[in-house]
């Protein structure tokens, strides 16, 4: 184990070959250390990406890339500890609401978040809306947050799975993020490094996600169950529909404004029912089945954990959001009912609004984003508002009037009701 | 043509889809430039390796490397101008004898070399024992030797081609040399740049070529064949076989040295006949059809050109080469006919010996490498010398006397004769 050629280990997998568990322990420890170089690296990945890997290779993949750094011990906070992991898609908020509800009913959810990048935001950049809200925190703030209070959510340490934080930076400027098993082992690495007894993964499907097919969807859910239960993360995953966005923001501090209303017993339906489903798969993950997550919205349980999640971290729970300077309401032009909302073309638009960055280093807008004043199956008449764009400068608003302009398709019957959830795998 | 996204480019490749000829000529462009990073071009190789590209991507391909530097105008030179090139193999020195006998016919050489890398020699290093000789020269040096002697033996400036060696060098360490397209446009941009009018491909095929199919080299010459045929160079492939090295020796003073023995009217029976159906097709490429070169080897013209070539370039072609320190003899353990002689693992060997260089940087031996006793066909008694290993110290023996020591094998039969050309491309 001492040193392969890396040309070596890429010809096995660019000629259709298996890697040697071997060969996937130097080559993901000699890219940690720099010793195999990010060009080789991305040659290797795109041979995974279209030769794939057997479930063993991707097994042991993960198993380096978690070897790479260190693992937490949560050994010390009493409760089960159960975290959620989104493939990422438009409008999802539900981290914010189901963290502390899933708290509230007797679980602590170790959160490790991420930020947005291209269509899809992120979990950390909403939070961030919250005046003085930080999400850097030490292992030690890390695990005495979760213990006290039981819901943490904040950015992961860089010393959790650091092959995964290289590699990821190198499949996003190289063609090579859609490789299911990179997909895979990157996710896994980081939630098992992060130390959860369980985990419940929301595979998203359809245009807003990167999955756009029920097919890679699926393969990515199995991929990512059989990972977490060989190391002993009791591992559930639900494919959710992302052919619409989730909820009437798509945005930061508009999206925190939401959640919070499903946290006071408000919010929209989508975002209530993903929330509920998914607050009822990590409880039942965490052995916690008695526990009621409708009735902790309902009586206030989990916004008082939301509101010392935040205080916690520094953040004022009171704070109000500020608005935009420019609003650009985009009107139905005729009568009927709407059929779709297209979730990648409305992702779009509100990152051209500033709501999401072209390159990591980019800052993101506050109160930028887009409102939705109707979703599919809600009528609708010629001249009514169907959503609005917000931004800080006018001139953002052409390329997101732009973007958007196909994304409401309006037609004269209702659409059959689909189903947000729409399979299981464990 | 501006700017595409890199990622664009990259993913349009992974899905098996075809670029255009603007994706093209920006890619190749920004890479020379290094707008496009390593990573991303590594990525894109690895995906052309898998996915293949069309005639028309090739051809385009082809354009923008040639197009990345300047293009030598060869027009001064009265006599017609024909090129050759080898895909490389074991022994193959037929570049040295072949130059000065097509030139004595009447044609110019402007033979642009390289060095050896791997199991295979390069035309440079075995030049480089000669005594003061140098591969360097100006474009003005090389069209004036071209005029006044009609052969030149250099290597090729830095202004020919420049994204071609750069990505030569990139395709190196990334497992993502083999890839047919991007083999075809590296040669036939250099040697389109070069600015000869007619080219001749020795493309070789076995176990000590880099295309070990038959159906592969095919593929290779008929795609050089047709770009050379889309830039006015009329261009001709052999496929010539490449299990068994070429002639007696493999190594640098070694190889010169038979070269030499080759222009005096002697030589190896399978060089002559290489060297003469080389010359045959350079020879009508250039329209010299009446030219007889099997009697300009005999009466000493191909020898005479050899001399002046030589002399101009500073070397002395009557300094004695120098002798090995170390010469190991492997006898026959049986009597029999030789039934084969393994090309690469004789190609390693030679390289173990000191011959070739494991990188770029390092130097190559002079004396060191392997001389043959026996070839496939001859009659051997066991005890009788097969082979011997030469080298600077005697250290470098047992590594090359492993790698060879299957090389040869013995049979009580005479195998059947093959033919040295195998098959003709145009």
């Amino acid at each position: 184990m001492s040193g392969f050629a890396a040309v070596d280990v890429i010809r096995v997998k660019r000629d259709g070959g298996v890697l040697s568990d071997a060969q996937i322990d130097w080559v993901v420890d000699a890219y940690t250390r720099g010793v195999v170089a990010d060009e080789q690296m991305s040659a290797l990945a795109m041979a995974i990406l279209l030769n794939g890997m057997t479930g063993p290779e991707i097994a042991r993949w993960t198993a380096a890339m978690i070897a790479s750094g260190e693992r937490l011990d949560l050994s010390s906070v009493a409760r089960p500890t159960v975290d959620k992991h989104s493939t990422g898609g438009v409008g999802d908020k539900i981290t914010l609401p189901l963290t502390p509800l899933v708290a509230a009913c007797g679980a602590a959810v170790p959160q490790l978040s991420g930020r947005g990048l291209g269509h899809t935001g992120g979990t950390l950049d909403k939070l961030e809306s919250i005046p003085g809200w930080r999400a850097a925190l030490s292992n030690q703030e890390f695990i005495a947050q979760l213990r006290d209070i039981g819901a943490v959510i904040c950015a992961a340490g860089s010393g959790l799975a650091p092959a995964d934080r290289k590699l990821y930076a190198l499949r996003d400027v190289t063609g090579t993020v859609e490789a299911i098993p990179l997909i895979a082992s990157s996710i896994m690495s980081k939630k098992i490094a992060e130390g959860t007894g369980a985990l419940v993964l929301d595979v998203k499907v359809g245009s807003g996600a990167f999955m756009k097919s029920i097919d890679d969807a699926r393969e990515l859910a199995r991929t990512m169950v059989e990972l977490g239960g060989a190391h002993g993360v009791k591992t559930v995953a639900l494919l959710t529909d992302m052919s619409t966005p989730l909820g009437r923001t798509i945005g930061n501090g508009i999206e925190v404004t939401e959640s919070v209303e499903v946290l006071a017993g408000g919010g929209p339906a989508d975002v209530v029912e993903l929330t509920l489903a998914l607050a009822r798969e990590m409880l039942d993950a965490a052995g916690l089945t008695d526990a009621d997550p409708a009735a902790a919205l309902r009586d206030g349980r989990a916004m008082d954990v939301w509101r010392s999640m935040i205080r916690a971290q520094g953040g004022d729970p009171d704070a109000p959001m500020p608005t935009a300077a420019e609003v650009e309401v985009v009107r139905a032009d005729s009568d009927g009912y709407v059929a779709a909302v297209d979730a990648y073309a409305m992702g779009v638009a509100a990152w051209r609004l500033g709501a999401g960055r072209a390159r990591k280093e980019d800052p993101v807008s506050v109160p930028a984003g887009v409102v939705l004043h109707k979703r599919p199956g809600d009528p609708v008449r010629a001249g009514e508002p169907l959503y609005e764009l917000r931004a800080e400068r006018a001139e953002l608003i052409p390329a997101a009037l732009a973007e958007s302009a196909l994304a409401v398709t309006i037609e004269q019957r209702p659409p059959t009701p689909t189903s947000l959830v729409i399979e299981r795998v464990e």
